[in-house]
This record gives C-alpha cells, sequence and structure tokens, in this order.
C-alpha cells in the first residue's frame, strides 16, 4: 500500500534540476510579447485613444485598445459552466472603455520584444473622462454613490438574507449575555511564487493558450465565450505551475492573449504579468466588514447568533457573491447548534477585483467568529478550549444543504491531541498576571471546511489509464498540479486502486484540452476527494479488462485472480502466475487477439466531505515597540486517512504561513484620495516569510471518510483558515486587546495600545 | 458524405503558413548538439580512439566511443514485437566495434553548437584493424568471403525456397518456350524532403524522445531494448514529418540520441542528420540481382515460372529478408495461374544497410517480371496488355497464405481505362517502323499490391474519441501523418462514421505515445485501411453513448435516433431534437448525471486486401546521346473507394516521381576499390524532379473492397510499382534494347546501343 506513506514527490527529481516544464519554458523564442496599458484613474471613461505615436516606433507590430475589442461580455471565474440559465456575471471584456479601477486594462500593445512593448505603452495617449469613485464597500451601497454597473443597482454585486426558524425567539429569551462586535479583514494578494504567463497561437484549426492556470478546462470554456468561438476551436495546455492559491482559478489573462494572438493572424503571443500587475490586476481576498451579535447563556451555552457582512467585490464579478456565501455557511455551521440569522452584501467598488483565494471566505468569518469567541470565553471566565467544545458541531449533525454529515467528534479529537502537544493549560498559566513591557500570551481557534463544490456546482472527474507493454501504466486525469503535490498523491492512489509499484505509474501531468480527460481542475479543496472516486473507478475497469486478459492467457477464472504489487495472483494459493507487463505483451502483440489495455471513465460526484481543525498560537509582544513575535504555532487537522502525510504536513505548513501574513502583516492598501494601490509590490507589500515564522508545527488526526476513495477528505484550503485567529487571541491574552481589524501590524497595535493605555 | 470528396488537406493552412510544427522546430533553442563519427573503412575493427584532443576542444560536452555503450544488440526495423521468439536480427549496437561498411558509427560527440561538433569529429583519432570487404551478394555467400557476422555463415540474412506442387512437370512439358533472363535493380535512396531528425531528454522519469518517424509506438519499444530500460519509461513523440517512405520506418538514431541524453544527465540532445549521412548511414533500397527462367505455351500462356533472386542487405538487418519474401510473394501472385518455384537469398555485405522503401520489393521483382513479360509478347508477336490480361490473377483468387481474394477483374478494367486514355493501339500503330536517331516506343506494365502486413505481423489499431461541449471531436489515432495526406482522410472517415460535419473533426496530428492509444504507424499501405476499421468501431461506440444521452435529454427511443451531421434526428419523421453540441454541454455539466463522453477501442484487423494497377509510359530515346526523354506516364489504380481524389491523385503522382527516377537515373553507387560511396548527396545522386517528368496523369477505377471500413484499399505504396518497367518496356519498343539493369541512364544505354550496333 502506498496510501499512507510519505513517498517523495514524482516531481521532486525534475523541479530539482530546473527540468520541470513551466509556461515560460516552453514559449518559443520567436514568440511576440504583448504588455497591457492598465487605467491610471480608478474610474471613468476612456474619450480616445491615440496610438499613432507607439505605432510608428520601431519594433512595435501591433496596438489595441478597448475601441477594438469585441462585443462579447465575459466572465472569469473559474467554474463549471451551468446549464441553466447562466449567473448575472458577464461583466467585462477584454480591453474596457468603462474603467472601474486604477488598474482597469484599457489597451495592449504587440511587440518584438518586452523593451519595444515597454517603450510603446509609454508613447500611447488616453484621454479620459473621470467621475467620482468608492472604495468602501457601505458608501458604495448608499444612495448618489457612484455607481460601476448600469444593471447592478446599489452597486450589490449580490445578497443573502438568511434567517433559522426561531432566532428571534431565541435571542430574546431572558437572562442572555449580548455580544456586539465589528471585525474587518484585509485585502490580501495570494503572492504565488510563479507570476501568471500565458502564450498563445494558432494551429490545426486551434486557437491555442499555454497557461499558468489551474483550470485549463474552464479557460477553454471562457475563452471561447470570450471571442466568440467554438470552445471545440479552442485548446490550452498547462505546463507545471508555480502556485495559485486561487488566483489561477480565474481566467486571468488567456482570452486577452488569444484574442491578441488572432490580431496578429495567429503567430504566438507571450503575456507575462509583472509582479505589480499581480498584485493590482489579477485578483485579490475579499475583505470583509463583519458585525458580529452573539446571544450566550451564563455557562457559556451560544443561544443565537447574528452576523452582518459587507464583502468588497472591486470592480468585476469574478467569484463574486460566492466567497460570501460561503462565509454564511461557515458561520452557521462552526457553532451550529443555536439559531442564526445572517445578512450578507457583495458591493462594487473601484479596487482591485476580488476573487477565489485559498479559503474563500472562511478564514474572513472565521477570524471574527473566533475572535468573538475569545471575548465570550475572557467575559464568563470559561476557558477558550472548553467554550468551542460546548457549542461545536455534534456527531450526527447533518448539513441541510449539502448532506454532508459529521461521522467522527473531530473538533475533540483535534483539540485533546492540540492541547496536549501544545501544552495549552500549562501555557496557560504560566502567562498569568504579566506586567512588563513585554508579555506572552497563547490563543486558540477552531474551523470547518468542506471538500468540493457539489451541490452548488457539477462536481465530476475523469480519469485515464494507459496500460504499457512492461506493465506501467499512464495516468491521466484532469486534476492539476500546481506546487501542491497532487501528481504524487494521484499516483499513490492509482497504484493502490490496481496493484502496481508506484514507480510503474506513470502521471502525465501536463494537462491538454485537446486529449486530457475532461475535468475541473484545482479549486476549493477538492482534487484528492474528488480524484480518489474518478481513479478507484478507473482502476476497477482496468484491472477488470486486465483480468480478463488473464483468464485468456492463465485459464484461471477471473474470480479466482487479482492483480497485487504489478503481477497476476491466484487469489486461493497466492501463486504468481504472470507479470503484468508479460500479460500487457502477449495480449498488445497478440496474432489472436491483439488489444490495447486502456479505461476511462467519469465520476459523478455527488459527495462533499467536513474537514475539521484547529489552531494554537503563542506570541511575545514588544508593547513599545507595538511589535509581536509568533513564538509558535500548530496546527492539528482531521484530513481523514492522510495520502501521503509528509506532503499533507507541507500543505498545512504553507497554509499556515498564510494565515500568518493575514494575522500579522499582509494587505494591499490603496490611496484614499486617487484610489491608486500604494504598495502593490513585493518590497511594500509584507508577505510572510520564513523570516517571521516560528518553526511550525502540523499534526494531524485520521478519521477515514467514509465518502472517499481513499477514506480522504480535503486539504488544500484548511491550513488557511484557523492561523489568524489564534494569533490575534494570543495577542489578547497578552496584552488584553483586541485586535479586530487585520493585519495585527505595528501601526494598528499603536493605536489600540494608545486607546488602551498601554503606551 | 465526406469520403469521395476532394476536401482541401485539414493540415493546408498551417503548412503553407510555416506553421506546422516539424521536430526541428520543436527543438530546445538550447538543446546540445550530437554529431556522428562515421567510419572511413568498409570493413574491420575499431583497434582504439583517441577523444582526448576533442574533448579539449571549447564547447566539446563529451566523446562517447563504442567502447562506452552498453551491450544490448538491438534491431531497428520498425515491426510490431513478436510474442513468440525474436527474429534473429538483434545485430548492432548504438556504436560499432565492428565496422561493417563505410559509414558505420563508432563515435558521437555532444557539443553546445554545430560547428564545435564538427571541429570535435575531426579531433578525434581512430586506429582501425582494417579487413577485407565485400560488396557483392554473390560473392559474399562464396566460401572464403569476409563473414559480416559469426553467427551468419556465408553472410546470410535469410534464404527461401519456395516450389509449387507439379512446377517441373509443368516446366518440363513438351513445345514449351523457355525465356532466361537476368535483371538488376539498383541501390537507391527515399531521398525524403525532410533529413532524419530527434532530439532526447529527460524529464518526469522518462527518456523522451522526439523525432521524425513514422513509426512513434514502435521507436519506443525499440529504444527501450537498445538502451535496456523498461518501455515504459520511454515516451516518443512524433510532429508533422517531411517525408518518410520506409526510411524513418526504422529507428534510425533514436536510440543512440536518447542515450547520448542520458550520458548528459538528461539535458536535451539533438541529432539531425546531414543528406550525406542520410544517403549512407541511414537505409536504402535492397538492389536485386534477379534470374527469372519462364516457360511459355505458343499462345501465351504461361506454363511454369522460376526465380532467383539475391537481394544485397547490406551491413546490418534491418528489414532484411521481409523484403524479398515480399518480393517473392509478389513474383508467385502477380501471375498465379501457373505453378512456380522460387530460391532467395537475402546476403550481408559491406555497403549501406538496405531497409524498408516505399513498394518493399514489389519494385525490383516486378520490374524484372513485366520486363520478361515484354520480351514474351515480343517474342511471340502478342500485344504486351493481351498477354498480361491472359495470365493475371483471375476473379476469385484467393491466396492461400493470407487469404486475400481478388473480388474483381480490377486488372481488366484497369488496362481497359489506361489503354483508352493512353490511346495504346494507335499508339502501337504510329510508332512501327521507326529509323532514325530519336525514337519514340510505348510499354506498359502491371501490378498488384496488398495493404497491410497481416498475417505476417499483427495488424491492429486504436482510436479515441473524445466529444467537446461545442459537439466536435477530437480524434486521436496512431497512425502518423508524414507529408501523405492521412489525416485528412482520417478526419473525413469519421465525420462519415458519426454523423458530424469535417470541420468538427480535430485530429490530433502530433502522436505522443503517453496519450496516443496503440497502434503501429505509417508502413506497408496500411494506414488508411486498418483506420478504416478502427474508426468506424469507435465511431459506432461513441455514437451509441451519444444516443443513450439522446434518449435521456429528448425521452424518445434510441433505437429512434440517430446522428445526422451534428445533429440528434428522430429517424422516423427527420425531426431534427437538438444540436450535438446542446447533448454535449447538457451531459457533461448535468448535475444530475454528468460525463464526458469519450470513446477507444482496438480493431483487431485480420484482413488484407489487394491493389491492381498498371502504368502506360512513351519515351522518346536520342540514340547518339544515349538519353531518353519520357513523354508521358500514365498510372491507373484500382484503390477501391478513394477516401479523396485530389489526395489519391497526389499520392500516385508522388509514386510516379519515384518510379521514374528508379528507371532512369537514380542509383547510390560505392567505389568498387574501397567500398566508399562516391554520390552520396544530391548534386550527384540523381534524384528525380519535376524537371525530368512529363505531366503525370493518374486515373482511377473504383471497385470498393468489401472487407473495409469505407470501400478503401491500399495507395501509399503502389504507385511506386510499375512506373520502371513500363519505361523500359518503352525503351525496348523503341529501340529494340532491354535494358535489364536499371537505372536506364545515359552511361547504362551507351553500352547497350555499342552493343546492338546502334552506335
Amino acid at each position: 500500500m502506498y496510501v499512507g506513506q510519505s513517498v517523495p514527490r514524482v516531481d521532486a527529481y525534475d523541479k530539482a534540476a530546473g527540468r520541470a516544464p513551466f509556461t515560460g519554458d516552453l514559449c518559443p523564442k520567436d514568440a511576440l510579447t504583448a504588455r497591457i496599458l492598465h487605467a491610471n484613474i480608478s474610474h471613468g471613461y476612456v474619450k480616445s485613444i491615440d496610438t499613432a505615436e507607439a505605432e510608428a516606433l520601431p519594433g512595435v507590430v501591433k496596438v489595441l485598445t478597448c475601441f477594438d475589442v469585441p462585443d462579447f461580455p465575459f466572465a472569469t471565474d473559474g467554474h463549471p459552466w451551468h446549464v441553466e440559465p447562466p449567473h448575472d456575471n458577464m461583466d467585462r471584456l477584454l480591453l474596457n472603455r468603462h474603467v472601474r479601477y486604477c488598474g482597469d486594462e484599457v489597451a495592449a500593445v504587440i511587440a518584438v520584444d518586452e523593451m519595444s512593448a515597454a517603450r510603446a505603452l509609454r508613447a500611447i495617449r488616453v484621454e479620459y473622462e473621470a467621475l467620482p469613485f468608492v472604495l468602501d464597500p457601505r458608501e458604495a451601497m448608499a444612495p448618489g454613490a457612484p455607481q460601476l454597473f448600469d444593471s447592478k443597482p446599489r452597486n450589490l454585486c449580490g445578497e443573502t438574507h438568511s434567517e433559522d426558524d426561531g432566532y428571534h425567539q431565541a435571542a430574546g429569551a431572558p437572562g442572555l449575555l449580548r455580544f456586539d462586535n465589528w471585525y474587518h479583514t484585509p485585502m490580501v494578494q495570494h503572492c504565488h511564487l510563479e507570476n501568471h504567463i500565458c502564450f498563445a497561437y494558432s494551429e490545426g484549426g486551434k486557437l491555442t493558450v499555454c497557461t499558468s492556470t489551474q483550470i485549463p478546462h474552464i479557460v477553454r470554456r471562457i475563452v471561447g465565450q470570450a471571442l466568440g468561438i467554438p470552445w471545440g476551436k479552442v485548446r490550452i495546455i498547462k505546463p507545471y505551475v508555480g502556485g495559485g492559491f486561487g488566483n489561477k482559478q480565474d481566467a486571468l489573462y488567456e482570452p486577452l492573449c488569444a484574442w491578441l494572438s488572432v490580431q496578429v493572424g495567429g503567430r504566438c503571443v507571450v503575456l507575462d504579468c509583472s509582479r505589480e500587475e499581480t498584485f493590482v490586476s489579477n485578483r485579490v481576498r475579499h475583505p470583509f466588514d463583519i458585525h458580529l451579535i452573539t446571544h450566550v447563556q451564563p455557562d457559556g451555552t451560544l443561544a443565537a447568533r447574528r452576523a452582518e457582512i459587507w464583502s468588497r467585490q472591486g470592480a468585476y464579478t469574478s467569484h463574486g457573491h460566492g466567497v460570501l456565501e460561503n462565509a454564511v455557511s461557515a458561520f452557521a455551521n462552526l457553532y451550529p447548534r443555536c439559531p442564526i440569522k445572517a445578512d450578507g452584501w457583495t458591493v462594487y467598488t473601484n479596487t482591485p477585483t476580488a476573487g477565489a483565494m485559498r479559503g474563500y471566505g472562511f478564514p474572513q468569518i472565521t477570524f471574527a467568529v473566533e475572535a468573538q469567541m475569545e471575548e465570550i470565553a475572557r467575559s464568563l471566565a470559561i476557558d477558550g478550549v472548553a467554550l468551542r467544545r460546548k457549542n461545536a458541531m455534534p456527531v450526527g449533525f447533518v448539513d441541510g444543504f449539502n448532506r454532508n454529515e459529521n461521522y467522527f467528534d473531530s473538533v475533540d479529537r483535534c483539540l485533546d491531541l492540540g492541547c496536549q502537544r501544545f501544552g495549552w493549560s500549562e501555557k496557560k498559566k504560566a502567562n498569568l498576571n504579566q506586567t512588563g513591557s513585554i508579555r506572552r500570551g497563547i490563543g486558540c481557534a477552531i474551523f470547518f471546511y468542506t471538500a468540493g463544490v457539489w451541490p452548488v456546482c457539477v462536481e465530476s472527474a475523469s480519469c485515464r489509464m494507459v496500460l504499457n507493454q512492461d506493465g506501467s501504466v499512464q495516468l491521466q486525469l484532469p486534476e492539476t498540479e500546481i506546487g501542491q503535490g497532487a501528481d504524487t498523491a494521484f499516483s499513490q492512489m492509482a497504484a493502490d486502486a490496481l496493484g502496481i509499484p508506484l514507480e510503474a505509474v506513470h502521471i502525465v501531468s501536463i494537462q491538454d484540452t485537446d486529449v486530457t480527460p475532461y475535468g475541473m481542475g484545482a479549486y476549493a479543496s477538492r482534487q484528492t476527494y474528488v480524484a480518489s472516486f474518478s481513479i478507484r473507478q478507473t482502476a476497477e475497469l482496468l484491472k477488470n479488462r486486465i483480468l480478463e486478459q488473464a483468464q485468456v492467457l492463465t485459464r484461471q477464472s477471473p474470480s479466482n485472480l487479482t492483480l497485487r504489487d504489478g503481477k497476476i495472483v491466484r487469489v486461493t494459493d497466492g501463486r504468481i502466475l504472470m507479470t503484468l507487463g508479460e500479460l500487457a505483451t502477449q495480449t498488445l502483440y497478440s496474432l489472436d487477439h491483439s488489444t490495447h489495455l486502456t479505461a476511462e471513465t467519469t465520476a459523478d460526484v455527488k459527495n462533499n466531505a467536513f474537514h475539521f481543525g484547529c489552531s494554537f498560537a503563542e506570541v511575545e509582544v514588544d508593547i513599545p515597540l507595538c511589535k509581536v513575535k509568533l513564538l509558535r504555532l500548530l496546527n492539528v487537522h482531521d484530513a481523514g486517512t492522510l495520502i501521503n502525510p509528509r506532503l499533507a504536513e507541507a500543505q498545512v505548513h504553507g497554509g499556515m504561513s498564510m494565515s500568518i501574513g493575514f494575522a500579522l502583516s499582509e494587505q494591499l492598501l490603496l490611496d484614499d484620495r486617487t484610489g491608486r494601490p500604494l504598495n502593490g509590490n513585493l518590497l511594500d507589500y509584507k508577505v510572510s516569510t520564513a523570516l517571521d515564522h516560528p518553526d511550525l508545527e502540523a499534526c494531524f488526526i485520521e478519521c477515514p471518510e467514509p465518502t472517499s476513495g481513499f477514506g480522504n477528505r480535503s486539504l488544500g484550503e484548511p491550513p488557511a483558515v484557523s492561523g489568524a485567529p489564534a494569533i490575534r487571541n494570543a495577542i489578547l491574552d497578552a496584552t488584553g486587546v483586541a485586535v479586530n481589524r487585520l493585519p495585527a501590524n505595528p501601526h494598528e497595535l499603536y493605536c489600540l495600545f494608545r486607546e488602551k493605555g498601554l503606551l
């Protein structure tokens, strides 16, 4: 069995040797270079663009503007298509006359090299009609605010109003304590290592785009829609990817790049985002303003919970209101024993567009809920861990919408393991009664998550397996390796499901929509979960076909045959009758019955699975310096059976790092007076780095998920959820200061410490 | 229906625009360059190689010699593997100590560029132990001749001795005329436009070779064998190919290139043959010495036929004796009404290796047989056409070996059409009694051919079809486009078999053994024939799956539904219920039953098919100049139903051009004293060009082949078979001089004309 073993990554050697091809590596050397002209106003209209000077420059091939693009509005969010009438999110063109944020795309240059393209950008003269702009969601909803879309009154992208039966009664019950708090989370960016890059060309009657994306098959559809061509005439190739975290779950510049290639007769055109463009003109995480009112019995039992959430969408819809809806489900189900009322508004503003980002609304709402839980615990003098245990999702709970069931007491077990590893009680005592200027504190937070997107969207996954003459198998999947180690986990699953050695599984890592079976790619935390269905199912089919051939060749009953470690084994006495390689060779080259053994199936996944976990943080706060030093961060997860414990640990480390940045340092700032980004670069945007981290500690419990092909749940996003509130609660523990606006950087702490009289 | 229509080539636009990727286009710019050091002696041993000076040169990365290569003897011929014990043809190493011809590979250089590699080649010092060599097959069989292989006494690669029951009785019958003649065909080379080129690198644990080959899946196996690694660890990518004609049905330098890449840690290494290397160190056509003795009744009825054939194999086995065996079947079946006796020997000599070349023994033996038929006709004063009709294969004839049946009177019908178009009888009369120094003559020849290689080798073909959301289909086949237009024919077949528009078929032209279904590729004249089985069969499966979904979506009985022009049609009233695109989209994105519709099957082909045809030639011979001017050449073929008449015509034109070169100008010459090639370049080797051609005339009859998926037979090789004897017979008609040694160039004619007293 390979599932459960920490086998080395299948791409380790190629990546270490610099041999794994990323998009930039594959771009032909003679490709033309495209660069985008981004608007430098936050709201308004392009009145005219003078491209004459730019076009006259040496090396410039073509300049295209928002007056040239086809009139096919399209959406960029990477979800499967809906056969019911489309969502109202087809809101952007390839280049836009109506400028909706400072950074919007208004023109593009195609040149023979980077230098010529850059010179041409500077030579383009744009005349704008500037309009008032709005940056704050609540201001944007107010009467008289600047409007981003005619069809969207009050700048509303979406709104949610949900109220459980009995909420008002429960909230109005006598003897309850009422907690009323506001929380604010920042605009952060994914900061994946590899910026988005793509190149496009025409060949074989197809418009081909090679791109750094999480979702090749979905990008194919979006390119077809944006250009108004049949989807079958589009081909997307996805090489290795240097991280995505949700940013590359949008069709970022693939449609534009494809169209630019068409404008130069199908020649290859490359569009390689700078880091500055990545920060401002890709996607960001939705900043949330959250108002929580919670009614609690004196013993800590939650009685009724109310949330109001304003989500800042930015200039275009992208993933839009879905992120807030996800947050509302997180709000409801983290503590689902009492009735809730939730209202949420996703609001267009003249700011960078928010899209998918690891956690998809959960980090924001979990920060607020788990911060307030700490207020409640302190106020009632109940231990925070105990308070959470008391109110968390009970075993047997079934989500009314997606039918997810909580099969295990995972929260308790995660908290047990976490408290013990962390030394929760001992530290709690040790930190009492600190008075110096440097103080220590501890905090914790819990969370839950789900795996895929069923039943919001269709969840299906196809898989193809191709048997080679040596008994090895090519494994073709639509699920994408984007740095997380997915290919390794899939290979382990396939080896076990087939009964062949791991080294006999050759995963085809590069997706190519021409030949890769259909599937949706890397988003939510779906891949290892949904692929467990498709790999298991396809392996069964291939194994049956193999054993049918084995019957022909060995004259044994197929029911008395199995495939074990790459060998055809007689079940009753365990005798090895032949190797799979011998079978494959004899079957393929048989003059009697030549057959190429392959299998391909679609798994139609109608399940989803809960993931539970918690974080424990210890900080040392230097009050005069307003600086937080993170001493420890420990995450505990129940991701079901771990496919590869070491990769799982690495996945958790990455998410924890993100939660540290979210808690302490990261935010993309805009100038209030202009809407212009102030720090859209890696020097001024304080991304969390290894230097800011303690040794990250990840541990697991493994309650096997009964719906999954290999007992596994999700693990992609969960590690990014609970770290920030745990750190925030540790600061509170150390200083008595509640940080309700992230990040808890010195600027924020200075104000709070002054307010509290600590400075 | 698209089958039968002359639709434009699917690759026309890309090829005209220079956009279709050939191997050289795909080679990374930072690839290392490999060059081969070829032996300059014809036979002997490498005693030592001093590489020190070469390795010290700037830009030289590594020098490898015949002392470094692994000891895995391998065969290069491109046939499917046999599960029975392998043929005795594993006779070469990647580089060879035992030099067997002038041009053998003894060392290789890897350098950063072409120039450095060339300099390094000149700096390598090789010490040889020279041995006596032998160039002529009959001399090579004689006692005391130099031996090329210890295990092959008398230098015999293979021998065939076949005698029909009753042969001796028939040959000894009273009153027969006896014709006893010798014929000799030259060593010619394929002269495809694109020389062989390949590049190799390691990635994803696989050794990948991108190569200009006809047979990607077979090359995969050979690379695995030559390097001693599991075949599943080898990946072959075949881009567009600029012609092969059988030369690229050998693994030429893919194994060496792959091994060289391994020697530099898997870095990309490119090996790009020069034209000179292509002539001498790739493959050539087997020169035949043929001795025919034919016993004929006075009325022209053939009574008994005898052939002795010596085939010059050259230095290594490659396709070896199979070519002669094929020629013996051609000898027997062209005129199968009387018993035959045939003896043949394929003999190793110290000359370039002979391999597969368009026609595979048929052009050689057909030249001899059809030349002798002309002698017989003249001798008996019977019209040559009439003599052939009288003795050709009768309707209903069944080949005892491959069970091919002759279903139609194709020979008669081809001759009818040819005589009429050519004006055979009129010209015959017009040419009587010429006396001047410039004389005209006409000649004809018939031939037959087969499609594939069943039952000599396994004949199977897989096919995969993938339905897109817009109702278009990717068509994945192992059969290769090598310039002949195969992709277009396959697309037409698939469109008809599925019932979708031609533009909705997207053929995946580039084969990649990782994902391309298994199949053997372009050789024999198999592809359009075997793919007709696999495309038909796979389309049926996909169509059934589509109609099952149509039943779900339209609530109609699947037996009352069909797919027509990309639409789901109710059979009974012809109503269009939905488009295939709507069905595909609804099926893929259905929340109820998401399925990606694909189909993949292997067709196990146990048929083969006869192809018949003939050539008519008219020449004008300038006796003092010893020059032949070809005035007309007309080919008539029965290739069954033509998939694409214009492509069929182009295919025939190409073959006719080859037959003209074979008849009149082409031969690769060796120096008798040294064995060194004298004219291995396009300046001195007189390849047939458009300037040497009259307007080539191709016409067809179409007797539909009952065994084939679309009524089609073969058309790859047949056009190259009968042109040369027709031209030779026309020269005989014009001058009375029988040219029995090709090519009929001025050197040859001068001797013959002198002999005959014409000069």
